[in-house]
């Protein structure tokens, strides 16, 4: 008897993971096969390029957004208020080398985010090249009082995740101008964060001190960056005349824009989906993070779609202004917790909408983190075999805030992503649909396990 | 005594692990911070474009090929005489619905490779849309006598392995057009075998009958593929106007492209990397196979630069007519066998230069293929991690005639291929630097491995 009960249950576990095993290869199989987001995303980059919070085009992408899903048959799409910055690039920046040996230069640059204007008559001072934060303290005010400060250090290409490259590079961007204008610099001029080696330059936040000095910081294309070192290493008297007119206006009114499932078990357990809905103002945003968002929206569809009725309730969330100050997810999460809403997982795409290889896991506990590096197996004909620990997203982390609750990130294929990372080459015809819609279904089949597995459980 | 003989080996084999690990990672990182093969192949798809065998652009290819290992510092470049296909496409191509209902509109098309033209008048006839190859022998030589095939099977994009969608549709392109000619069918016009839906042809060769009826047979593009297939449901009287001028000419000399690094302990053992240097005439064939051809020499590059001495001989192999008769493969087998040479490993890359995601091994027995497959440890810090039993390449594969030897072939990323493959739209824009370098890191690795650790041992 007791044998018998063995055997059903060993009989049951068996049967459950084929028919889990079927429902992941379900979505994975309904979202190769649609185009749904791919054209939602090609008319968000054809009608809203540059929306960065604060413009028409953020506006006109939050009811974008609201109308896909609005004819979705969900059970509600609403919109959640939140102030956000509004900083303005100006006109087109100028960045000019003069030379007594190489007459005149101009070079490819944009004003990073949050910088500040020259005003109209630009300003003109000798460079000082340095290749990293350490290098400007020891050159310190004397060296570098009334001058530009260019910071010039490469991408390093050796690591095979280039977000590791990345990471190593992007301190001279974020903290770079205002530890050069601490030291008496007049404006600060970074080499693009960047993998690629063309004229485009890839703009991106840059640090803003309140109450102290903040000077004008522009990022340069990967090839003017080495016309510059290669004519001040044979010139090193000459100057650069740098013009923008970037300024912040007071903050404006914004949205996140959240579509939602019901649960049927516990509708009040939330679990978010979601990408940001900025994108730098010169660019598409498509796979930064246009993409995340339409994934996020696919989600809903294939649930919908497979007839998949989560115990939980799933939203899609497009969060706003993720690049210059984070306000939409911080709100999201103040919100929730202002509500005393119950949150149980979420998962977000922002690394571009590359082919998936896994998910990065911040969980509470070793178990939780198990519990879901144990559904690899689902995966594995997907392509997908790489659930480590690591960081979720920008826009879910203030979520830690207020839960204590497992957080993903999807993980993509990262070779492409620093190519068009806040440039202009983030354009639409750079999303390949299977790849994208791989990432849909990624995200589609980990929700639906944690949710009818019950996998990061929680006290209710 | 023992136990310290023990300990040493110990020490020995774990910091053998140690070294191998150490080469590895340099061959990668020389290759992630190289753009030597990516600028070569640049020069290769402005210069070649559109280099099927026969043509002055392979003869250019061959020459560019040879010059580009010339100025290597290898041990020997030289080329190999090989009896080619001359086929030629002839005038731009016409498939021009003509309907009493929709009036005439016209498809984009290209000429399958090997076709017959139509003559320069053209054929005129009613469309038989067929799924299959089985579906036309049921319909038989009544229904389709006088009539042109429609071939407009879809690739099944359910499939995560793209080659898995297109090998289940490409029968259609392949012995399609002869079934039908075979059934007194006057033309065949075959749906493009391609994962994207745009207004592009995708050609490729199709069968052609020794001594029996052959028809001319086009490519349609999905587009086209799709107006017709509708225009056909609400007029299925209507007619289609084809006109192709495609005729084969006498086989001309061509070459082989080979570059070699002398063994400095078994000179006669020849391990062979690859790619196929022709490219179907539509298009630049920067990821079929361009890309592969350029890693190969790039594997020699890493070689040179990193100092690594291998015991055996590596050749690189630009191989002549994958696309038409495969004419180049067997003939560097044949010559091999003639010559007497040994065989000991041989790999290509022919399946687009994305992202490297693993090895596909023909092994001669199932510990070969388990010592490669041991391997894959020494791959995990780059993202490698498929070594499975599969097929090698088009062009190593003659090989097997003459050897018991171990093959194998790279396997990428497949979801971009398919939307490029034998189409304008496989151009060198659409290669990223660091997925290519990528794959000639992965290839100059698993030699490095095979050679170092003599993995696939071999009778002396």
């Amino acid at each position: 008897m007791r044998k018998l009960l063995v055997i059903i249950l060993c009989l049951l576990k068996v049967s459950g993971l084929f028919a889990q095993q079927e429902k992941v290869d379900a979505i994975f199989r309904n979202a190769l096969t649609s185009d749904v987001a791919y054209e939602n995303l090609r008319i968000l980059c054809a009608t809203t390029a540059g929306r960065i919070s604060g413009t028409p085009e953020a506006a006109a992408a939050v009811e974008l957004t609201r109308q896909i899903m609005l004819q979705m048959n969900l059970d509600s799409v609403y919109l959640q208020e939140v102030m956000v910055p509004n900083w303005k690039r100006g006109e087109p920046e100028v960045a000019r080398i003069v030379s007594q040996r190489f007459g005149t230069t101009d070079l490819t640059v944009l004003a990073l985010g949050r910088s500040v204007g020259t005003g109209k008559d630009g300003v003109l001072a000798p460079v000082v090249e340095v290749n990293d934060l350490s290098e400007l303290e020891t050159l310190g005010r004397e060296k570098l009082e009334g001058k530009i400060v260019f910071f010039n250090r490469l991408v390093d290409q050796r690591h095979f995740n280039t977000f590791d490259g990345y990471g190593g590079a992007v301190d001279q961007r974020f903290r770079g101008p205002a530890a050069a204008a601490a030291l008496g610099a007049v404006a600060a001029i970074v080499r693009s964060v960047t993998t690629a080696n063309h004229d485009y330059a890839h703009t991106g936040v840059t640090r803003y001190v309140q109450d102290g000095d903040n000077i004008p910081a522009l990022a340069v294309s990967p090839v003017g960056a080495d016309l510059l070192t290669y004519q001040l290493r044979l010139d090193p008297e000459l100057q650069l005349y740098v013009r923008n007119t970037s300024h912040m206006l007071p903050d404006v009114l914004s949205y996140n824009v959240i579509g939602e499932i019901r649960g049927y078990e516990y509708p009040n357990e939330i679990i978010t989906v979601g990408g940001h809905l900025d994108a730098w103002d010169n660019t598409e945003g498509a796979h930064d993070d246009g993409g995340g968002c339409m994934q996020s929206i696919d989600v809903l569809r294939i649930f919908l779609e497979e007839g998949i009725r989560p115990k939980r309730t799933i939203r899609a969330v497009m969060f706003m202004d993720e690049e210059i100050a984070q306000r939409g997810g911080n709100r999201y999460a103040d919100l929730a917790h202002e509500r005393g809403e119950k949150h149980y997982f979420a998962i977000e795409s922002d690394r571009g909408v590359f082919t998936p290889r896994g998910f990065s896991i911040d969980a509470p506990s070793p178990e939780k983190l198990e519990a879901i590096q144990e559904m690899e197996k689902y995966f594995e004909p997907w392509g997908i075999n790489e659930i480590v620990a690591g960081y979720s997203g920008v826009d879910i982390v203030p979520l830690k805030n207020y839960y204590e609750m497992t957080l993903a990130g999807l993980i993509v294929d990262t070779q492409r992503y620093f190519d068009l990372h806040h440039a202009a080459t983030d354009t639409f015809d750079q999303v390949n649909r299977r790849e994208m819609q791989l990432g849909s279904a990624a995200m589609a089949a980990i929700i639906y396990l944690v949710d009818a597995l019950d996998l990061v459980s929680y006290d209710r």
